[in-house]
């Protein structure tokens, strides 16, 4: 953002070693979360004497498949991005906070409508006669349910990358500090 | 985050006046397309030979109305504390960034649930009988989707007010830089 000096750009590589094994594990956690709920909604059909019912038949669930395949390439990608120790740039920080806070973004939607989608099942709105549908598709709401669970954890754990990502950025802003405090008081110390 | 000094507590107040009216201004926009939406909604209701239909028939909407309202509340509080010109202390930058934040996950969350349900109701969806009401009801359809949509303008401010309020989190880590190297530059000087 223009504030930046060329010793931010070049400084420290990419933290301590532990904290970049804590990073790549918060990003490959999503993934796991992702895999398995894109899966679960992927299988997820039934057919009975009423009819058949599948995922693709809702928009909200179709939303969700595509949103958790993004999600879960994304997670693999950065994983991968942010398991390599090379010198971190401030474009990468930046780059990193930025899709990062899209994601959730993303993620945190399709939670969102898909929840509605599964109260809707489960409850019905006799005002604009819409009728429960989870008393006749037992077994294709509750595996809808955990998808959409599996779907918030994911949210909950990319708010945390947010966060993290953020705090990477302002560590960043704040690495020249220490390099320019040192040289000061070594400047000082060196002319008295 | 325990690498913030003294000096970045202290030091500037709340930026420059310009800075802090565009941040004033950029506040109450979305507190005033919230009241709008919070409005619409709230008379959006329509009586007629098929029967009636109000948006607290529909649990996405009620969300929608509080969401709208604790949106418009903090985007009025929040105004008012950046228009004060006070020092500006870390804690205030980071309270600011974290409810930002949080903020845009509720509306953006409100919105998206909101869009489902007007999605369904323009549509409906033969596959779980949900019959399309907007033929019906077409002014409830139309008054929703203007207040969802005024919604997402709504998140789209938020998104950019979460964007600078972490700037000016960053601003304020790299505030010491400036001061620490003037410092330097000093000691050298006069111990020259």
């Amino acid at each position: 953002m223009g504030k930046t000096t060329d010793a931010a750009e070049d400084e420290s590589g990419n933290g301590i070693p532990t904290m970049r094994t804590a990073e790549t594990l918060l990003r490959i956690l999503p993934m796991a979360l992702c895999l398995a709920a894109l899966v679960i909604m992927l299988k997820d059909s039934q057919t009975n004497e009423y009819g058949a019912l599948s995922y693709s038949d809702l928009g909200a669930f179709r939303y969700l498949v595509h949103a958790s395949g993004v999600c879960a390439g994304y997670s693999l990608l950065s994983a991968v991005v942010a398991a390599v120790p090379r010198p971190s740039t401030m474009s990468r920080a930046w780059a990193f906070f930025l899709l990062d806070q899209l994601l959730t973004y993303i993620i945190l939607a399709a939670g969102a409508i898909s929840t509605e989608v599964v109260y809707l099942a489960y409850k019905g709105d006799a005002s604009v006669t819409w009728s429960e549908s989870c008393s006749s598709y037992g077994s294709f709401c509750r595996k809808a349910t955990a998808s959409v669970a599996l779907t918030f954890i994911v949210t909950l754990c990319y708010a945390g990358l947010s966060l993290f990502s953020s705090y990477r950025l302002f560590s960043k802003y704040d690495a020249p500090l220490a390099y320019a405090t040192s040289k000061g008081i070594e400047a000082t110390t060196f002319h008295i």
